[in-house]
């Protein structure tokens, strides 16, 4: 199962370039430059996927058997997750073309949205159905869950935003992306033993 | 052999997204309302390669060996899951401009007949060459094999009806994915356990 | 190093199927049966893929070891294994116009013999520097290493007959790459054992 | 983490054809030596991203342990390597029009910059963090850090002549890209051994 679901999102986030393939008219610098709306949502939705890979790899890795109501929730994550170049490449053309933000960004935070609680299930049923093994490095998997209401929060506010201000929202996934994918505590902890003695 | 399977089960199941790429004109939220035969369409074969997949993997995890035959008719199975995104897309276009549903229900039809009869040939020639490892977790299998002949049926009667009532074909078809990929008798098992003491 | 390259030709092996798009005009009915020149394409090159995939698992599967060269090797025979569905598109595209077969029947027919040098290399390195692990079921290498001249022999040949009569040596590239993934010799052991007693 | 990484380069590397399919006027035989640009940009864009996978997998081969901080910067190296066929894309199209390839040219450089200076980065810090175990057949990994300050400088140096003249920068790319790949000790090894007895 696991090659299986590194192949889909390995695939998914890379489809994820062929968007920028779309160039604006104007001189050859100024198409590169113009393009950024498309630069921007390729960064955004690979940090996602990348954000969704690092909180589905670190569930796997705990994994000491599956069952079939598993490997169909899995399905159903994957689902989702192949989706997600769809509505990123509507927000990198509403963000070009300035018309349909709104639609598109409320179409793009509810697929985020799916991803994370879906996510969590798999997590939830995982757990209910005792399929881990006894924690050896589950640091990863408590990040995800600590960092779970936060996010969903995170996302409905942003969505409810994105009905009014659709840019705005497009700028606070972005910072929902980075939280996600940047282990704050991590890097403070690699930052802190460099300046301390040596374990 | 399971590492080159699993990823052109991957890749197919992710290139069906680029079929919704083509949106009909109207405002923004129009367009993306109306593109639901595509939605469908992608939820479909999404569903089909997935059940594909829970099949070959479920026969995979058995094999205790495989022999250059399996090796050959395997690659036969994925030369029609890899054509699956053909079909679909056909399907999805017939929707949307209510014109050749009858063809093209009638292509995507065969297409996952073909998926199913070969999925069980390749199960009865490891089986008659003594392939599988003594069973151990076979339960999956077992579901296959019994949901074999109730689906092959229902495909045929399917294709059938597909010449004289395409959309409702296609709605059989959506049945059918749902049927091959919903584990009723797992889901009944752990919905019963929720309501008895715990083992 | 084999789940890259189990990848890769799983990716090239995939997107042979985005070639059938194209559609020529007429009623859906003629539409779908005039596409053959692209089915039968793609049937060509995914049994050509699917030949130069076994034969190369048969040569990873017998490795103890690699070493920095044959990593270099092997990515060659990738770069010609991924340049295969470019020529398939154009013989598919001539077959459909009738117009430039020649041209692209050589082009496809260099390709194809270029994989099957460079695997030939691949395997000669790897047995110049003992990099193999003692026989245990090295029959499918030695059944890829019986074919290897008989296999040349013919892709020169009807390189050479392409020049004068493309059509006719695209229907013989079919019957190569069908001899080469038929494993006729094992196909005859099974029917044989299946008229005789059990061992 | 090896599976999706190694899926990840995999399917980057397998895009690249799909630029070759535009075709210039003309006859046949013309369309098809034309094409010489997206031929040259394909060996280039392989050979750079084959390059960049060998010089991972020698990395991760020798990882006894990864943590969140790695899985991360790993992230980070596959969001550039997977930008890779776009500039690769605009460089085609550039020596093919004759027009932008300045521009292009740089782009190009400077995301070739980013996956060395990434790639080292993240043996930094695998080498800061204690992640590798202790070496074992680490030549491949030591030939990575020997080759990365000359090609750093190669690669500055290339981008500021592309700014004046960027066909002679994409040459010099080209041989930067063969420097790579081509292990030059191994191979001289190898062929220093043939004309000595036999260890």
């Amino acid at each position: 199962m696991e090659g299986f679901s590194d192949g889909v999102f390995g695939f998914a986030i890379t489809l994820l370039v062929l968007d920028i393939a779309l160039r604006p008219p104007g001189t050859p610098l100024q198409q590169v430059l113009h393009a950024w709306p498309a630069y921007l949502a390729y960064v955004i939705s690979f940090l996602t996927i990348g954000g969704a890979w690092l909180q589905h790899t670190a569930l796997t890795d705990q994994l000491a058997q599956t069952d079939p109501l598993f490997l169909r929730l899995n399905l159903l994550v994957l689902l989702v997750v192949v989706f997600l170049p769809f509505p990123t490449q509507l927000v990198a053309d509403a963000l070009r073309s300035a018309s349909g933000e709104r639609v598109y960004a409320t179409m793009y935070g509810l697929t985020l949205l799916a991803i994370r609680l879906l996510g969590a299930a798999l997590d939830a049923y995982a757990r209910h159905e005792h399929l881990y093994s006894p924690p050896k490095e589950g640091e990863e998997l408590h990040t995800n869950q600590r960092k779970f209401l936060p996010i969903v929060i995170a996302y409905v506010i942003t969505i409810l935003i994105g009905l009014a201000l659709p840019i705005l929202a497009i700028a606070l996934y972005f910072c929902i992306a980075v939280y996600l994918v940047v282990p704050f505590r991590e890097a403070a902890r690699v930052l802190i033993r460099r300046h301390s003695p040596r374990q």
